[in-house]
């Protein structure tokens, strides 16, 4: 079996690699985040992806890279990770009553090969109405500082979401269920690492 | 804040309250599982969890009382825990490349005043296809095995789901948006618990 780089540093992805039972090292690369105008949700996250699998290929001999970007879309406007309380909590007071989507990117890359797949995921959220005081108390537990949209729903935020529609893991972060559907493509099935 | 007591013990139901910050304290018991026929999946649901609490109530002095019970349905037809790899396999057989629905069925009692609640949370999983040597994998981790439906969604068995339309807090066994709702109602903000 090849040897399975995941180039993120967010601990959610590597907890979403560890519960599919996937042995895999972490590569941490820096890449530039600023894209070009006019690209939608789903080239802005396949960009991102892409440049992610790209910066950590070059350190590596051989095995398959594993990137992903995950970005929050309402009305068509791209939510990043807030900046400090009062954007988290503008953020989660738009979010609030309404339906947003989650796209995640994801980039495979074969690295003694020439192979490189990438996809997306979407998934829409509905989050429930939810009070300023609430939203407040929520921003004051910090959950929501490093997250795209001001929002964990695997944490506290899991009581504002009143349903989804499509990949839950999306929305935390990496969607399992196509990215195993990817590395299928490079003839690496996940469940050859299950114990 | 009263004492929260959580019948139930399913450690995936007590990782979902921890998720939500709340402090509770569980409470095991014993409870008939067997029902009169002809009942829905609602009905079924709301009786269990509704029996739980019961059970749980006679040993406290005040406070509420959280239970659930959660099944998985396919073409109407209940499908429990697995007792063996051939039950699993059989199960996850059936449930591959289809939609099934997941019934959570939740009781919130007072234990000092006379409000008892019951609810239920209905959420669709879409299986993809997966071969028999894959499913054989699965069994094999034993994963299935105390579970409802022969699958953990939060477990291995992500791979397997393409997508859910509704909660998926109730596919892993505890709707946490619908719980929060419930316990507003007697008066518990799951928010001022947050630290």
């Amino acid at each position: 079996m090849p040897t399975i780089y995941l180039a993120s540093s967010s601990p959610r992805r590597r907890e979403l690699l560890d519960q599919i039972g996937l042995s895999y090292i972490v590569i941490t690369t820096e890449v530039e985040e600023s894209l070009p105008p006019g690209l939608s949700p789903v080239e802005q996250v396949i960009m991102l992806s892409r440049r992610k699998a790209g910066a950590a290929a070059p350190k590596l001999a051989e095995g398959i890279v594993i990137a992903a970007d995950t970005i929050v879309v309402l009305d068509g406007q791209v939510l990043g990770k807030p900046a400090n309380k009062i954007e988290a909590l503008a953020m989660l007071e738009r979010l609030q009553g309404g339906i947003h989507e989650v796209f995640t990117g994801i980039t495979v890359m074969e690295l003694s090969g020439s192979r490189v797949l990438s996809d997306y995921e979407r998934t829409e959220v509905q989050m429930r109405d939810a009070s300023r005081d609430e939203l407040m108390r929520y921003v004051a537990t910090k959950e929501p500082f490093d997250k795209a949209g001001a929002y964990g729903v695997q944490g506290l935020a899991a009581v504002f979401v009143a349903g989804i529609r499509g990949c839950y893991f999306n929305v935390v972060g990496l969607p399992l269920f196509k990215l195993a559907q990817m590395l299928k493509k490079l003839e690496v099935d996940v469940s050859n690492y299950w114990r």
